[in-house]
């Protein structure tokens, strides 16, 4: 895939969740303008395009899917709102922008997460579909990895994992980024599967494959801290190390985090490909997604 | 109805409410800790209490509307642990305990409300139903009262009018009343309403009768800041003028307040009195709220 098709496909989930913000007006502006300035700050928009992918590869048709995949970027975006708050990771900038409380204030920072993530139920909700049950275990699935049992939770490990006091081990590692990173990425195939229609076995399946995306996609997070440059990660390198921060990397090695990336990503992709039609772009976007060189 | 009678009733709806609860274990146990403290703080269970009693009046059987009192609560709970936070209320106390960011610390409270929100959602989906459209309606009224076209929305405004540039007149009192109080009843009693299989126009009419009741508790309220006494209201009285916070008996004065909290009540419950099945103790309930003398 080249750069140009990624980017194409980028803005066209733009200009499909665009479509379903909330109109800054009336004594709900400042909260709406803050929720809007947070999702339009960018990103890779990957959640919604691994829906849109998957949703693609089981037929799936119609703009049921749609509003999901707002939902789901409105979900991840709460998430990055609130963890920047002061009293959270108290960082000012993200992706070279103001991150919403700065941009803001704390106080409306926290108001437009909560707008976010209450929105993001709202839309999918509206979601049209003559199929009840397809909604309703859609929806099911947002919520539980999105909170306690997911994202939510793995956001409380992360957390404690930061204190002083912890000793965080391979299994507690596994625990936050199954949690934190893999819950919405599970969330995103698993729901797009549904609406397209997809058997309880290839949901399973679907499941199993967005876990290892999740996974690997950390791990080579924790191995490019230590393998790659200033210049080509565009952020300082050994940030993990300088924090005292125990990563995949420190606790099992430089050489293991390379095989089971390589292990993850092989038996992520063996999955989409053991679907009756398969989705080669979905494929390629895995591939690239977990052995990126930044 | 005696105390008695109502100590009864909030007992039933905590035992029911607490089952739903999720068991403060494994790596979510610090986030799940501080959900649980919020909820079980208290509280007069209003919300879950006019949702049942409306469920019942239109002949609602079976468990389908206890994850929803459970949801309801949660969020009326969200809402308090995020407004009494530093950066919005900054509030140590709230019925004679400690806030949750007070019992544990701000970044706990904010994983805490997200967790609760993210959680009521959760619950109400697990609502077992064979009749999907009813849950999907049910999911919808809750989505939007809770939101920024319902509760956040009213919250964003109170915000607002805090701001010392700000001109409180008539109309934006009623859009933050509306909106950050009566919206919750609005959802709690038509979400009852919906469950138990009654018709659009019941429900439109139940939605007129909690607005009633929303705005008429809140206009009490504000005559009660400035007729009653510390003795009875067990809180200081003239807060509002001190904090020159305009209310509904700055802007209108006593007597048209108070003929509004009777015209307001007197419809609300003569709304009720109209089904064809009569809850007598919701209507006492609802006329005990609105002409409380603390």
């Amino acid at each position: 895939m080249t750069k140009q098709q990624l980017a194409d496909k980028t803005k066209q989930i733009e200009e499909t969740i665009y479509q379903y913000l909330p109109k800054a007006e009336g004594e709900q502006k400042p909260v709406i303008e803050a929720m809007n300035y947070s999702v339009l700050a960018g990103g890779k928009r990957l959640r919604p395009m691994l829906m849109k992918e998957v949703f693609d590869m089981f037929g799936g048709e119609g703009k049921v899917i749609e509003p999901f995949m707002t939902a789901i970027e409105m979900i991840h975006t709460y998430s990055l709102v609130h963890d920047d708050l002061p009293a959270m990771d108290n960082d000012e900038y993200r992706r070279g922008k103001k991150t919403t409380w700065a941009q803001f204030d704390e106080c409306t920072a926290i108001l437009a997460g909560d707008g976010l993530l209450n929105f993001a139920f709202e839309t999918a909700l509206q979601a049209e579909t003559e199929n009840n049950p397809y909604l309703v275990k859609a929806l099911r699935i947002l919520a539980k990895k999105a909170g306690i049992y997911g994202m939510i939770g793995g956001q409380t490990a992360d957390i404690e994992a930061e204190k002083p006091e912890s000793n965080v081990n391979g299994e507690k590692l596994l625990f936050i980024h199954e949690h934190k990173t893999a819950a919405l990425i599970q969330a995103s195939m698993m729901i797009g599967a549904v609406l397209a229609g997809a058997s309880d076995e290839e949901i399973t399946k679907i499941e199993k494959c967005a876990y290892n995306i999740g996974i690997a996609f950390q791990i080579q997070d924790d191995i490019l801290d230590v393998t790659s440059t200033l210049e080509v990660l565009g952020k300082p390198i050994g940030s993990d190390e300088k924090n005292n921060k125990k990563t995949y990397v420190s606790i099992y090695g430089l050489e293991k985090s390379k095989e089971d990336v390589k292990r993850l990503s092989e038996e992520a992709i063996a999955i989409l490909a053991s679907f009756g039609k398969r989705n080669l772009f979905l494929e390629e976007l895995v591939e690239q997604l977990i052995n990126r060189e930044k």
